[in-house]
């Protein structure tokens, strides 16, 4: 585990199956994205410089309102210009979501890819342990 | 009736109660009223100089999946900065919601309050045949 | 005060007018009605036998990503069948919302209004410190 | 092109980078899947038996507020149990978003995997003209 933040699922979020809506998961994937980038520092107060290019999800159980959910990171890896983040959702003691997230580094400028920062590869390389 | 558009709930808009979430039809409300004003050329693409102020929803019957909602602007009132907006929401012949809305019209360079323009009031007086 | 509930808002739900979205904010007032309610016993993992008849909100300041959001329940009163709430959000020690809303006890089977139970009078009683 | 359902972007679906949020474009997809399931009788009203397994999204360019955009099923296949289906969606005359889903045929009754009936099977042939 790299990172994990902690969601209590909110009752809108379920739907008329009587569970969470597979959309409001895809949401929380985001807010553990957001959140792991910015506990490296990778942006201000506003996610302005990285865009989602794909994302996979895979629904292995229900997950429920009723108990809290944690979305945690498996993996981050970053290449040149993009990011590849793993994910994991624990609710009473299953996984019940796995997703993968491909996101790109972009100069807010110009919404043109350039290279992550070395000191966010290095808040990366610190939390993953990778030898320099 | 001044202004109608329709909507087609959406299967994650339900809730586990097995009707469309009371959060969902807050949010047609926006769609009702995005919707009137640009078609009275209130705003470019983005409704960038509107924001609301206040609103109230009164939920008076079930919402339901399957079956299409029209959102029904029932009054228009332009004071010098602020809009009234009424609508009612209509589902298989009864009325399920009514709301009512106050928007405030904002200079985007400064989001200070600003009159209502008046090209932007001929078009709400057209709408509503009030005598000019 | 009579319960406070903390959300931190989710990058979704800003919108392009770079603040949280009102569509957003109506949803957070579920959330602190929904924990209110739980706080008290009133219902089991789902809230099955409330309804929303109506809510009004004020939109008083803008709200933004970025820092948390108390959810502050300042009224509680109960009738024979409905309970009134009223609730504030506070950012950066700031009001920013204000809202207040009416639910609706319901019999779980047959969808009908029915009267609130003693328990959770009583365990509004004790919230609100009146007078038995 | 199978089949295909045109969705007005809302303007709550934007965020704060003044786009379309990858969220609404995720729940876009369920609308296209539901109604493309619909429009084979494959379920009722509401969609109860059948469940997500997996979803992938490739963000390809952004989706903005202010036109419409086509989700179009481009491909659909039925093994035993489970429904492959592929979308793209299109605006102003680009494809911005490719996705995929697994969806996973269940017994209401015991929520258990159960045989897509033949029915369906004959309606996905009759729309994917492969020969039977």
């Amino acid at each position: 585990m790299l990172f994990k933040t902690t969601l209590t699922p909110r009752f809108y979020e379920t739907d008329a199956l009587g569970h969470i809506s597979n959309t409001a998961l895809t949401a929380w994937f985001e807010v553990g994205r957001v959140r792991l980038l910015e506990s490296l520092g990778a942006h201000g107060a506003q996610p302005v410089d990285w865009i989602l290019a794909a994302i996979t999800m895979d629904f292995l159980e229900e997950t429920f309102y009723g108990t809290d959910v944690d979305i945690v990171i498996t993996a981050l890896e970053a290449g040149n210009t993009s990011l590849n983040i793993k994910c994991e959702m624990h609710q009473n003691g299953r996984i019940t979501v796995r997703g993968a997230a491909v996101m790109v580094h972009l100069d807010p400028a110009t919404k043109t890819k350039c290279r992550i920062p070395d000191a966010l590869r290095d808040a990366i390389r610190s939390l993953t342990r990778a030898p320099a």
